[in-house]
Parts: structure tokens; C-alpha cells; sequence
């Protein structure tokens, strides 16, 4: 089949690689209808050592089931499903906590000999419990929206919900991305009162703006965070969604929320330290956040993607076939496009 | 009136200073029947840059009430009453957010002109807001575990409540001084299922015991959180108490805290930095706690310290009158006494 792989910074080439069979009981076989490039692939994409072997690139997908071994359950042949951007068994203590990113039976597409899902085909490890079936057709129109379940829309949810945003929350978005973008359909969705959107470009905020942002700004740091306080009477976010992972935009976080508010973070830190000392603590700020458990989210969410409710597809703004994946990196990275759809 | 002044690291006096009075229609004069030395007073005790005009200490005490200005409310001469170790007018937006330490019309005592508690009389600011009237007598035996609501019982409560500490809650504490053996009692107040309390004194964790501790752990860094993991199936605690305010305790505290689990802080941190990168994120941990707003926690506690349910009050192993407050600095710095209670 033909797959991504990731040579080193900037070189992703789609090559020939073997097909993907079941290796063990509990695998699945996917053929993918549609897969996505991550702005966490963007970070190899910009820093990864040359290497001979490469990396199969992907864990955004979503397919036919092909073939299933032995012991899978609850999944046949010829059912669409989606996948979560790790696998996990479903069954596990850390599982039962919706915490399914610290299963010790799960892991990451592209490592340890699992496919990406950048490629026309993958094995799923753990497929009863990773994979999620789709009550829709291949050619359904939601297909765009129901691709974000696999790890954007759950992202930005999971920003939304650990910083515990509900009705009447006042809350500012860091980042306007395409995880951004999704935290602020996902804060209005579960009620926010008030979703402020701190961004850059007015293309990618316009969007912010109909995913449910009230107000946007276009200004960074301490200049931005100044105003949050203003648009919150003064004081500050309950809950500021951090969705970009650098230091500059968390200090800008730590100035954008209230005292006693929660900071969420999602983005992929492009640091190791952080300021957690004496303001932090007599402010009550707390700190939260982290690599999302997307299959927690889905079944719940699901209802919402495909009654129309909401549509967070629309942060898809260019659709490649697969032999132009490298392209959509390089748009990706340029910031040409917002987020990239591949059609195998 | 005598009162406990500090004029640099180790140089605590107790000296002859003007009596309060009543200066704004808010104020409360309180004469002071029972006051504290406070783990944090160590720390000016340690590093204070001498100084000619000195620092009013204290910040833990109750007493009589003496004079009253004209707004006050709630409060007539004679009521026992005790004071959260910060005032606030428990009327505003913050304070009605339960977080009295971020009141614009609150402070410190010791501050901006403001007497310190460790003395024979207090001018309290915003009083209606500040302090609580106590159903006991000024010679009850309750009065050391009343004493423990002005600060150090609510703190360890503030640490327990901010990690969510319920019902089957796992939890560990982080250090064996007066604010960590109230961690524990606040956790098994709050039903908590396990309390591993790591500690270094036999004579502490003894009392750490008495207040619910399950487990005792007396090595420290990753060989203590080894052993907290080993406690809990392997995996940490839900949450984590961090009573110390070290950078040794905060890494101990994600050694022994379980993916997706809250380290809650309490102590004074004495580092600005700290480690919240990528390991954090993908663990999922939260970082919550700060300084305590004990004005909210008081009513709801209060019934459990009456009836006896609760005996903060023996973390005082030291009683001394107000001359001799100086030796209480020295015992507390040198370890020889736990927590210092003054009857001026």
C-alpha cells in the first residue's frame, strides 16, 4: 500500500510499504477513507533528526474495517468506523477513569510497528476497544466533521472539560489554530457564557467567531491578556484554553485568567519549566489539561456531529489526495492552510 | 500594649508598642486570648533583611472583642471571636467566589499599618467580613483546636479540598509539619480511603497517625514516592498533598501522583519555576491549591471542632506566654517544637 513516512525535518515522502495484516487476535484492518495531517505532526516536521528508516506518519483516520482478528468483538467486516489518535483496550483501571492515553495495552500510530494512519490502510491494535462505529455511509456528508472526533474536536473539548466550562463560565481561547478553534465551539457547547478568542489571522478568528467566540482579539501577550481583564469586568477568565503550547502564550495565560481560575492546556509544550511559584499560589490558579483521552469523549459528542448540532469539520480548509501529503505539510507549516483533509 | 516584632533573620522582640484603636467605621479592636506562631513566620525569621523600623508578626489568633467601630456588625464587646489569617469584607466578587485571600478590601496583618496577631491586642480591619463570632467561653478546653480554623487546619483543608478529596480518594501527604498533619486530618474528614503520610520524624508522623493516616512513608524523594506508588497497585495517588513548598517535595509529589492526578500545594514555594512540561502533559496531571482563603471554610468546619469530631488543636506542642516568643521562633526554626501556641 502506499504510506506516509516522515524522514526528518521537512522531508515526507508517500511510498510503497507492506499492507497491513492482522498480528495479533485483537487487531483490526482499516482501509482509510479519510485521514488528517496534525499540527503536532508539524513538530517533527520542523525538528526531526534525518534518519534512514523513517517514521510512518498519521494517527488521524477513519475507514472500512477490512479484517479482524479472532478475539475482536462488536465490529464486522464492512463497517465504517472512526479511531481515537491512540489505541487503548477500553477495559483497563486507567481506561475506567477516561484516562484511555495511559492504558498500558495502548500507545501511538506510527511507533512500535503500528501503521500511521496517513496511508491508504491500517492495523489497529486493541480494536474492540479502540475503535468507534459510525452510524453513517462513506459517502456521508458528515464525514469531515465526524474526522475531528479522532483527535481536533476532542482536543479542544478536552481543554473545555478539564478546565470545567459550563454555564455561565467566561472563558478566553489561546491559539488560533485549528485545536483553538475547536476549543471555542467545544466551550460554547457546553455552555460558556463568555468565549474569548485570542488569535492572529482574521481568516482562521472568522471562524472562531462562528463556532461561537463573542469576542476576538488580535493582540499577543501581556497587551492581549489586558483585554481579557477589560471584557471580564476587569478581572480576568474563569478558564483560559491554552491550545498552542509555547511560553509566550502560556505567560499570557497566567495574565488572561482570574485569580482562583483554571488554565487549561492542550497545545504540545515547546517548554520544560514553567512559572509556578509564589504568584501562582496566592492567586489560586490552577493548572491543568493534557494529552487528550479522545475516546472518553466520543460516544458523548458523537450525537451532537451527527445531528448537525455542531460541525466542527469546517476547520478542513484543504483536501488533498494522499500523494500530496507533502504538500499539505508544507502548506500546514507555511500556514496556508488551517488544517488538512487527505482523501486516499 | 507588648507586642512581637521582627527586625531581621533571627532578631524577634517583644516590645512595648501604641495600643489599637479604632480608625475606620470597619475596624474591631480584639484582645487577644490565644495566638500562634505560623510555619510561614519562619520564613522571614530565616532570610528577613535587618531593618530599623521592624515587621508587627503573627497572623493566627482569637480573643474578646474590645471596641467596635461604627459600621461593624454581627459583633458586640465581650464576643469571643477568632480571625482568618487574612481579613476581607466577605462581601465582594471575590469573596463570594470563596477566594477572601483576593479581596480588594482585605490584607494581611503585620502589612500597610495593620497590628500583627502575635501581641495583646489586634485593630481588625473589615471585621463584619473578617471575623467569626465562637459559641465557646475564653476558657474552654476547645480553644487550641479553635485557634487551628484561623489558619493552619484550613490550610491543610484548603489542600484536601482543591484536589477534590472524597469518598475513596487515595491520597498522599507531602511533609510532616503542623500544615501536613492537618492535611491529613482533612482528608480523613473528607472520607478520603487511604493517607499516606511522608514525613521524617517519628514523634510527627506518630500524630499523623492518630489524625487518620494509613500508611507512614519516612524516606523521602523518589524512594518514598516508590513506596507511595507500591501503596496504591502501583499506580500513585489520586492526589497528592504538597504541605512543604520545596523543590525536592514538588518532584517528589508527580513521582507519587498517578496519571491524571491533582498535586495540590500549600506551602510557601521557594523556587519561581518548575517542572510542567511534556511529562506532565502527557500524564495529565493537574497542579492546583495556593494560599488558603480560610474565611470560607470556617462555618462549615466549625460545627466538627465544637462537637469534638476533630481535635486540630494537638499539633500545639508548645505553650508560652507573649515574653517568651522569641524561643518559640527558635524552637520551631530548630525542630524542637511541631507548632507554638501563645497565651499573652
Amino acid at each position: 500500500m502506499r504510506a506516509t513516512i516522515m524522514y526528518g525535518a521537512g522531508d515526507v515522502r508517500v511510498e510503497n510499504v507492506p499492507d497491513p495484516v492482522i498480528k495479533a487476535p485483537t487487531d483490526a484492518v482499516v482501509r482509510v477513507v479519510r485521514a488528517a495531517i496534525c499540527g503536532s505532526d508539524l513538530h517533527p516536521y520542523r525538528s526531526m533528526p534525518a534518519t534512514d528508516t523513517g517514521r510512518a506518519m498519521g494517527h488521524e483516520f477513519l475507514g472500512i474495517v477490512e479484517d479482524i482478528g479472532t478475539e475482536v468483538t462488536g465490529f464486522k467486516r464492512g463497517d465504517l468506523v472512526l479511531s481515537p489518535f491512540t489505541y487503548a483496550d477500553n477495559t483497563c483501571y486507567w481506561c475506567n477513569q477516561g484516562l484511555h492515553t495511559s492504558c498500558p495495552n495502548g500507545g501511538r500510530y506510527g511507533f512500535a510497528g503500528v501503521d500511521g494512519g496517513q496511508g491508504e490502510a491500517v492495523r489497529v491494535p486493541q480494536a474492540s476497544g479502540t475503535l468507534v462505529k459510525l452510524p453513517a455511509r462513506a459517502d456521508s456528508a458528515l464525514l469531515d466533521s465526524l474526522m475531528t472526533l479522532t483527535d481536533v474536536f476532542c482536543t479542544g473539548h478536552h481543554a473545555a472539560a478539564t478546565a470545567h466550562v459550563a454555564p455561565g463560565t467566561r472563558v478566553a481561547v489561546v491559539g488560533d489554530g485549528a485545536v483553538g478553534l475547536c476549543a471555542v465551539l467545544a466551550a460554547k457547547r457546553l455552555g460558556a457564557e463568555q468565549v474569548i478568542l485570542m488569535g492572529r489571522h482574521t481568516d482562521r478568528t472568522d471562524l472562531g467567531s462562528d463556532f461561537g467566540a463573542t469576542n476576538v482579539i488580535l493582540t499577543t501577550g501581556e497587551e492581549g491578556a489586558a483585554e481579557v481583564r477589560k471584557l471580564t469586568d476587569g478581572r480576568g477568565a474563569d478558564a483560559v484554553l491554552e491550545c498552542v503550547g509555547s511560553m509566550q502564550t502560556l505567560t499570557t495565560s497566567f495574565a488572561a485568567v482570574r485569580d482562583g481560575g483554571v488554565i487549561s492546556r492542550v497545545g504540545v509544550p515547546s517548554y520544560t519549566d514553567g512559572p509556578i511559584g509564589m504568584d501562582m499560589i496566592m492567586r489560586n490558579i490552577t493548572l491543568t489539561g493534557g494529552v487528550d483521552p479522545a475516546r472518553h469523549y466520543i460516544d458523548e459528542i458523537l450525537p451532537d456531529v451527527l445531528d448537525g448540532t455542531i460541525e466542527p469539520g469546517r476547520v478542513f480548509d484543504l483536501t488533498l489526495d494522499l500523494d500530496a501529503v507533502p504538500d499539505g505539510y508544507r502548506a500546514m507549516a507555511d500556514r496556508e492552510a488551517l488544517k488538512v483533509l487527505i482523501t486516499p
